[in-house]
């Protein structure tokens, strides 16, 4: 039906068609983004880009061929300290762009602190927050070690990484295995449930998945757990039901074999079942290999990064290395959980927003009309907020399809100059935390990342040199 | 919001007009059934039933609102001769309305063929034949025996059969195993693949799968499964991907910690896990159990068993007890696997309607626009198929929900005084067997009930004593 590019499935889906026009007639109705004038200044580096278009076009189709080729396989599970450079016992990974702890936001504060008590780095929550006030540890972005973390993302050397690997450039990425919903590290909390999870899962859990994993006649293919997935009310980042069920389904018949203590494989298959969030981590390392595929690619205006790490957003585009270019991290518009409301939220952050980049997540709500009970909203805007998504991207999955959209394609490669001059920003849909250190999650929502992120990139794409 | 009628949403719901709205103004390029006057000789019955319109609706109400507060839940897995009334070694069940040997299609022949020499009964297929010509088999429907059996839907005594009782009414239903597709018993094969299979299922799979079910904390809830499996792109009929996930999910522990063989469990798993229509038989049963619920409820037009025996379709109404009205078996349009075609395509065949009695499977396509992949059309097709059996149902479920629809209930409790005045018939999706014994599967696809069995049904009703 279309080749790595996909995009000629953009003219023929009827199935589209049926939505988008009814979407428009009703267009009061429904949270489509309308229009608006280039932000200020871009409108020069986008002249600019216009004289190279047929080059960055070329560039464009390059990295998003390298996305769409992609395959990213799980090969293990390894030692976070043994496999991401210079990750020694004193340097905590973070989501998002670099900030120090001056900056952070309370639940990063959280997750270091509770890290850091996790590493045996401090001997409790006081002196950790001391330690790190002192300048006592180092802080990094996952993204700049090959990794990915949802929401706050710390990621320190003990703990178990999924080792990623794309089939076809060869290239790997990392991330943690997901604690579940609620009070856990990564929305900031460190309490004692929380670290003796997390030294449960260091353990035990990545122990007999460890174990399982080499059971396995082959390395579990992601691209297609993924795509099934969508066909099955999932859409990769905050609804993650079907991807948990056939991860385990696949895992199975390793999980009755492995040579581990019975109780800890059930230990481990029950964790895993009771926690619908379980794959989120896994489409996320997928993300990761896959958008690294594209990144580096000179003239191109596409997406290969969006994180955030409680502040700050930022993006990287494939044109412009491992530059990051940021904005404040925006505030999540969303349902909480009992007890909690918007004066309660942090701003947007996490890794997460790398299952967007490729072209699911928020980018594919129409995959899971079931998510508006997660993040809000109907399900006819769930739909339109996929449909608004072509508008800014340069291709259509050829991998990821969407069975309400008739099987198109899901929106594939953020083009950034599309975001600036249509104003359209990436839809991302995201868990909400508590804005305090120590607290965990409150709730889930739908976010917009800063345009003035958008517009650094943009012009910066266009201060680059020709090739 | 809504009581266990469900009607309420019938007015409230946002997203099924979107979709009829637009359905309507591209009304030559779907589906929908157009109105057609009454059948022959339906006009007097419509009129004397509109006569005791107000005793119907009351009628009609108890029998929703018993199927509505059915819990069909899994308590074992049995024998088949053990459980099932006067099914001895010589006698045979089978799908649909009462037939006997000279009337039945291939596909039955054939499954009644291998059950006799499954059974032992005969030595070879060529006595087993010889046999049932001369009058050597009892024959009788599942339903009659409260069982229910897809396509040739041949219960033998010796098979396992899954025990689903529903809490609520406490009546039982029973169905085999699903074998999985292609070249199988129930499409009407009886080589010696299909034999080894049928054997092993009896000594190894069911015996797994009874030490599972014994471990589980609770019994399987088969309405929750269900439920959870229609906001995953099931229909829970011909596509039950999520709900043969969801099930090995819910087994996983218990597998892990069986008393039985290694090996054996992990054949078990496996077999299950290869077959992305396990499901489909537990499906069923809950279908049967549910029905039931309603069935005997006098003066009720609503429909409580569809079947199938390949020749004939039958109908039973709550209002009619157990009396069959027939006619002709349809004509299923589809598609068919590699090198085969329409002329090789027996008749509609089996119990599975019963998923669409109790508003899923056919009644709820909306739920699964993947399932087009298996039977033909377009996702419309299916939105468009969901959405006109409103105009035939009683109620809309409170347990099955459309996603799409903006979590509409399914269409519940089809009231054959409808069908027969609107001339629309219950959308079926169903899987086609060859029409020679010993062969299998071909396709599958979409088919219509025969109106003359609504048609005979309502007369019957019209003519029932009133309360």
């Amino acid at each position: 039906m279309s080749g790595l590019l996909g995009r000629p499935l953009k003219v023929v889906n009827a199935g589209v068609e049926l939505f988008a026009g009814e979407l428009e007639r009703q267009q009061a109705e429904v949270a489509r983004v309308e229009w608006r004038p280039p932000a200020d200044g871009a409108g020069e580096a986008l002249e600019r880009l216009a004289t190279r278009a047929a080059e960055t076009a070329a560039a464009n189709d390059r990295a998003v061929v390298a996305m769409q080729a992609a395959e990213p396989r799980v090969v293990g599970i390894g030692r976070a300290g043994d496999l991401l450079p210079g990750l020694d016992e004193r340097t905590l990974l973070h989501a998002g762009p670099p900030i120090d702890w001056d900056g952070m936001c309370g639940p990063l504060r959280g997750a270091i602190i509770g890290a850091a008590v996790h590493e045996g780095i401090a001997a409790d929550p006081e002196e950790a927050a001391r330690l790190a006030g002192r300048g006592g540890l180092r802080f990094g972005p996952c993204h700049e070690r090959g990794a990915v973390g949802p929401m706050a993302g710390v990621v320190s050397a003990s703990m178990p990484v999924w080792v990623v690997e794309d089939g076809a450039s060869g290239n790997r990425a990392f991330c943690t295995l997901n604690e579940g919903l609620g009070k856990v590290l990564r929305y900031g909390a460190y309490d004692a449930e929380v670290l003796d999870r997390l030294a449960w899962m260091r353990d035990v859990l990545a122990r007999v998945l460890t174990a399982a994993l080499e059971r396995l006649p082959e390395p579990l293919d992601l691209r297609a757990l993924i795509a099934q997935a969508l066909q099955m009310g999932d859409e990769g980042h905050n609804r993650n039901r079907a991807g948990t069920s056939l991860l385990l389904r696949a895992l199975l018949p390793a999980l009755l074999t492995v040579e581990e203590p019975t109780a800890d494989v059930v230990a481990a298959a029950e964790f895993i079942s009771g926690n619908d969030h379980f794959f989120l981590n896994l489409a996320m390392a997928a993300g990761k290999a896959t958008a690294d595929a594209a990144a580096g690619t000179a003239g191109s205006s596409i997406v290969t990064a969006m994180a955030r790490n409680g502040t700050e957003f930022g993006v990287r585009l494939a044109g412009t290395g491992d530059r990051w270019f940021t904005g404040p991290a925006g505030v999540v518009d969303g349902l909480y959980l009992p007890g909690f409301g918007p004066e309660d939220a942090n701003r947007d952050i996490g890794d997460s927003t790398i299952t967007e980049t490729i072209g699911i997540g928020g980018m594919a709500m129409a995959a899971a009309p079931a998510i508006v009970r997660f993040v809000g909203g109907s399900p006819e805007d769930a739909v339109a907020a996929t449909l608004a998504m072509y508008d800014i991207t340069w291709a259509e999955s050829s991998s990821y399809q969407l069975p309400t959209l008739g099987f198109r394609g899901t929106p594939l490669g953020i083009d950034a100059r599309e975001v600036v001059h249509s104003g359209v920003l990436p839809t991302v849909n995201t868990g909400i935390a508590h804005k305090d250190p120590g607290v965990g999650q409150v709730g889930a929502g739908l976010v917009e990342p800063p345009m003035e992120a958008f517009v650094a990139a943009t012009r910066a794409l266009a201060d680059s040199p020709t090739a």
